[in-house]
């Protein structure tokens, strides 16, 4: 089956209603966050791949058809409308790994308004989600500095999807590894991971359960250590270590109690054993403030497995995310409401030296500046290659060590706020006053 | 391809472990919920169909033994192990739409160690979701009260799958209808949806928009009326319903501004236009407090379309869930751990006129009491009928009905503490002193 039917009924409503009356104008809509959740001081733009596959692939089978009509009871003629609808329309986009902020577009889309109107549910969903989730992943990041980070999300994602797009996420801001087996498959990304409580548990004493796993995974053991009692259990595995004669890719992990004070008593262990080469791993309910409290206080952590709070980005687990009218028919449109104002036009972000500006697409770059939103998609066609993620990695290395330290703080940050510029502004009064007049209200 | 990769990397190397050693003992291990998020009374178990069909369905696929080899590195004689490797245990489990504590479980699954661990993954995180999201959409409809509620929350769960599980689990507990179409499709359920600002914005005034879509759908019109001004735009509806002599199904839909203000003024309006029949849908960043309090306030609102903080459960976006093993070999289990301890063995819970206990699978039920763990697949295969959405929906109005009004409020709930049962107190404390003897601790 296709994916047209992922959407909204009002979106078919409104589809058929233009369609019926022959209004196949061009509309742009702007896909953009209103305004930043309180602890993030930026966003990174992701999602747009998939959003490209959608929109390449658009349209209704045979059976959506039929259940528009017996399922939606749509009259046959306007059935029939959707027949042909493919999306064959032009994107503009802030490629996957950059950074972005409040109001600056992600995509822009235009087309003729039905197929454009369609297109609205899923794309707003993609993006968001996924925008989410790399913007959490990516203070993680921060918190993290030098050391390695892992997605842990996989068993408490928002549905096993959830989980694909916030392993492909946390790859793209730098994380060195996922747990999640099917992602790594479809995005050829690193996979780690050791042995559960259970494993221990199945076995006589937990020096058995080392002792098996060891002999079965030689060149990649991570001995789970809190089952029963932390310290004795890395004392065990130092016992076992030296009666295999385990050389390689050797690590403990700690999954619970004080992170910073069993890592040190842990470390001075096995270094007191001579095993300065054992790398320590640390999980349990962890995200960013609790990594960046534990890297700040200099526990002797090297990787850390991040796993819900971040997969669902707990504290702020959606964006204010919308997909707005912002030309029709060639005319710039504006919605008047005080707490929903939106600005007019096609549009393009400026990133320079001091900042970004949001202006036209149609206008002269400021000098130096970079004009961050790209044409993606010609007629219904990506215009460019796929972008694999090695590129949305670059993007994002690049951004962010650019971002004002403001922005890049973990408590209290603060976002810029890019200012319009003089050729938005004035199309925004112009179209602000056509929007009252339409109203029928005076200025 | 099949599903048996969507699972963590280290339940495929505890699995080859177990198999390359000829463990084959059954284990069996228990998901349930530690503890409830602040703002819980209850839960509502969902899920577990989606369980139950990933259970009956798990299989390597050729590309996926490939992917074990190739990708992850296992040799060839372990990749083999994998070929066969089918869900051939038993699950009993709380039926979907039931009422649950914390640490009751949710499923209990009983079957070779190495099956019943790669499964883990993928149970966890569909019970753990869509029970998150069933739980959340039932305070939704305690707020309610008599109101009808729709799922408008597609455009922004966390993905696009994630939105199917939301419009099925609402439904669960009582929402009326969904906007999401590609659900209704697959789920039988009653769609919702008129219009959104951008097509008002595409006709050069309001009035001209409200008379096109009555047109086009004269026997479902909903009008959007605050793209200008709220008053106005009831007016305008008003006028177009006199004009075109519109008579069923006729709605308002408000969409921002001060709801309880705007509701009562817009149904003064349409009562003194004779329209007393025109009902008032309301919408717009809506989750259970404010459709609690716009009730409480007695605002002549109908309907309430509640999407997003809703969809992704936005205050308690997780459950802190666990998927533990209670018994292998017939040998009950417990995790010592002070912060984390589980209780062993296979476990019941017991519903009565006095709340619930927790007790052990094979111990006798205190009169009167409703064991509400039922086995629902043996053999790998389901063992009664699968249950549709109606069963559930009964079994939660049943539930719903019997909470403790504590239980039920919004703000500030305490929800039941289920107590254990003697027989499962005196099995824990045998199990740890048998823990405590593996550790090599004296207690």
């Amino acid at each position: 089956m296709g994916l047209a039917l992922h959407t909204d009924l009002y979106e078919l409503n409104m589809a058929a209603s233009y369609m019926r009356r022959g209004m196949d104008q061009e509309a742009t809509f702007s896909l953009f966050v209103r305004d930043l959740p309180e602890r993030r001081g930026f966003l990174v733009a992701a999602g747009l791949e998939s959003c490209l596959d959608f929109l390449e692939r658009f349209r209704f089978e045979e059976e959506d058809l039929a259940f528009l009509r017996d399922g939606l009871g749509f009259d046959a003629d306007t059935t029939e409308l959707f027949r042909d609808v493919r999306f064959t329309g032009e994107v503009w986009a802030v490629p996957e790994g950059r950074i972005v902020f409040a109001d600056e577009p992600l995509m822009e889309i235009t087309a003729p308004i039905a197929v454009a109107q369609l297109v609205e549910t899923y794309l707003l969903n993609i993006a968001t989600f996924q925008t989410t989730i790399a913007s959490k992943a990516a203070r993680c990041r921060l918190a993290a500095r030098d050391r390695e980070l892992v997605d842990f999300a996989f068993r408490r994602t928002q549905g096993a999807d959830a989980a694909m797009a916030v392993a492909r996420t946390t790859a793209m801001v730098g994380f060195a590894a996922t747990s999640n087996v099917e992602a790594a498959r479809r995005y050829g990304l690193r996979t780690a991971g050791t042995m559960a409580h259970s494993y221990i548990e199945s076995f006589p004493s937990e020096a058995d359960a080392f002792r098996a796993f060891a002999q079965d995974f030689p060149h990649r053991t991570t001995f789970l250590v809190d089952t029963y009692d932390t310290l004795n259990g890395v004392r065990t595995a130092v016992e076992v270590i030296r009666e295999l004669g385990l050389e390689d890719s050797l690590g403990i992990r700690l999954d619970s109690g004080d992170l910073l004070e069993l890592s040190r008593r842990a470390r001075a262990i096995l270094d007191e054993a001579g095993l300065a080469h054992v790398r320590i791993f640390a999980s349990g309910g962890l995200d960013e403030v609790e990594v960046d409290r534990l890297v700040a206080a200099g526990a002797p952590i090297d990787a850390f497995g991040i796993g819900t709070r971040m997969g669902v980005s707990a504290d702020a687990p959606y964006l204010n995310s919308v997909y707005k009218l912002v030309e029709f028919d060639r005319r710039p449109v504006v919605k008047l409401s005080e707490e929903k104002a939106t600005e007019p036009g096609r549009k393009q972000v400026f990133r320079g030296a001091a900042g970004d500006v949001i202006g036209l697409r149609e206008e002269p770059p400021p000098i130096g500046a970079e004009p961050i939103l790209v044409p993606v998609m010609r007629d219904g066609r990506r215009s460019g290659p796929r972008h694999g993620l090695d590129v949305a990695k670059r993007l994002f290395e690049a951004d962010l060590v650019r971002l004002p330290a403001a922005a890049t703080r973990l408590d209290d940050p603060e976002p810029p706020q890019p200012p319009f510029s003089g050729a938005l502004r004035e199309l925004t009064a112009q179209a602000r006053a056509e929007a009252l007049r339409r109203a029928g209200v005076t200025p």
